[in-house]
């Protein structure tokens, strides 16, 4: 057993602090990451805050982990000690169900085990990446290209494959109109990777504040979406619309926005039910959908992806002690674009 | 002009009564039908007591149109007198958008003619099918195989196509589960034409009242939804659900029957917005779609299908003085399955 470093919620109002995370031994087909960045996603925050119920206390958060490979098992076969190495959301499925063996364990019938707060079959809770070292099975961990530093690939570990998957999923390319919503820690993401897989970009935005970036990172159109205006022009004019905001909007006003055919993609799972007008979905033959991060092998397509287009994720690299700030930073929106926790300060 | 007899409803709460439509002359590319029967559509009731607004009174209803040609425009070439045709929900589109030149009339930028109740570019108001005749440009017209009787292909030019056009958009055939949400005058439709197409079938019914009928319509399961064990045995089974009830239901149990990017598609258009959390859409990465009946095209491919697999609907032929009944009788669901007005009775 292992003992690492980490900062822990220990309940929902308290501030995350230092503590000490058990690692367990190195089973055969097990690898040992020293974590180097953790990003923060806006779900280690809801969940350190209980704001979705269920959190098992103490919690430590972390799902957009960067490391380097300290040991490895007997029979691991696909990472060796020194490879630069990220692991995401999930840390293990069933592996035999039909969503696993097609690629897609985040939707595994017997559910997967999340990177924290998940129960293992073993009974203990799964602890995250705000830690020095952690252990997991090697087909779940993923390989970082050599051209991705791996403070700016830490974020696409979530951010990164809950915005390329929808976008893979809906065939965002050549001579297709994608619309993000928010261009905030996965927006930013989305404009990057929509705008290098070849679709025409546009952000919707509550102002033009952050118009320039969008622009830089490779939107073609930006609009404020408190300007009404917006909606009348940019009536049925999108095939895909990714929104990434996570409080309630008025969904008929934006689903007015998609052409026919075409797909608005819920990934900021607001806390109220959405609610949408059946006429809003009829008009265009319009779908509402869903998506959860992405699978194995497409996380690992999407880092060879964002390596061969040069995408990381814009960060602030923030010390341990700075993560509580940096929470309340976060659910300001205060923050460009991602915060990164460098572990060395644990 | 051409005076046809009619029923018209005067105002929301007025019973509809015996009145005279006049029909335009014939233009060039027009067709005269002498209708034979009008089936009775929930959407005539919306309109009829302007339960949707924007009625503009007086309003013949009906958009489920099966007839004989009786005279034909200097330059029609599709139709000739004495051929069966049908008419279903529009009349009219501009032709050139990208929707109509893919065969999506039904989704004109332009906006489409409705068959009743739309006003057309001169000024005046659509009077629909509860009438001795109807005239119709010639691409709006359809040929209504020999194979298949006009009063049991009637409702096929609504209901048909509105189960029709998902069931191909989503791709239902062999190896699909599909699931039917009512069965009543849109659903037994869709249980016929997807056991047709291949899919396995289940029914989602509130009781089993109608489950005979449905298993001999070629739906393979049937289900009471009233019984909570039905969403927990059918958990995220079917590939596509489609809903034709009207009211409100509870959406998130419904999307958790869904399997991995599985669709559920509302054709009910139910008066509230539709409430769905963001979880249920996430999980299963599933999609709430609309779907508003189908382009020209597809309804001929429709009724060829049907014809070729001896689908009709299911009807009650009304005489014209029990329309209002008919009426009530649709609200309570008490029909099985489509009430057809023989218009010889007007």
């Amino acid at each position: 057993m292992l003992t690492a470093s980490a900062y822990a919620a220990t309940s929902a109002d308290a501030p995350l602090e230092k503590t000490a995370a058990e690692r367990r031994d190195l089973g055969p087909l097990d690898v040992l990451i020293e974590i180097k960045y953790a990003g923060i996603c806006h779900s280690d925050i809801h969940t350190a805050r209980n704001e979705w119920g269920g959190t098992h206390y103490p919690v430590v958060p972390g799902h957009e982990i960067a490391g380097i490979v300290a040991a490895v098992g007997d029979e691991v076969t696909r990472h060796d000690v020194g490879d630069r190495v990220g692991v995401g959301c999930f840390v293990d499925s069933c592996g035999t169900c039909e969503a696993c063996v097609s690629g897609d364990e985040q939707y595994c019938v017997s559910r997967v085990v999340q990177t924290y707060n998940s129960r293992t079959p073993d009974g203990e809770y799964t602890m995250g990446g705000y830690s020095s070292h952690i252990v997991v099975t090697e087909s779940f961990v993923l390989s970082v290209p050599d051209s991705l530093a791996l403070d700016v690939a830490a974020p696409l570990l979530c951010a990164g494959i809950t915005l390329y998957s929808p976008l893979r999923h809906w065939g965002a390319g050549p001579g297709k109109r994608v619309a993000i919503i928010g261009m905030g820690g996965l927006g930013h993401v989305g404009v990057k990777i929509a705008h290098a897989l070849g679709a025409e970009v546009t952000v919707l935005s509550q102002t033009l504040s952050k118009q320039d970036d969008g622009l830089r990172f490779g939107a073609s159109h930006y609009y404020a979406t408190s300007d009404p205006a917006t909606f009348k022009e940019l009536r049925s004019r999108f095939d895909l619309i990714l929104n990434t905001v996570s409080v309630n909007l008025d969904m008929d006003a934006y689903m007015s926005l998609l052409a026919v055919n075409g797909a608005l993609v819920e990934l900021g799972l607001p806390e109220k039910p959405i609610e949408v007008r059946g006429f809003s979905l009829a008009a265009n033959r319009r779908s509402l959908a869903g998506s959860m991060v992405g699978g194995i092998a497409q996380t690992q397509e999407m880092l060879d992806f964002c390596a061969a287009h040069g995408i990381g994720a814009e960060i602030e690299v923030i010390a341990a002690d700075q993560i509580n700030e940096a929470f309340d930073r976060v659910v300001r929106s205060d923050v460009r674009y991602r915060f990164v926790i460098d572990t060395a300060t644990l």
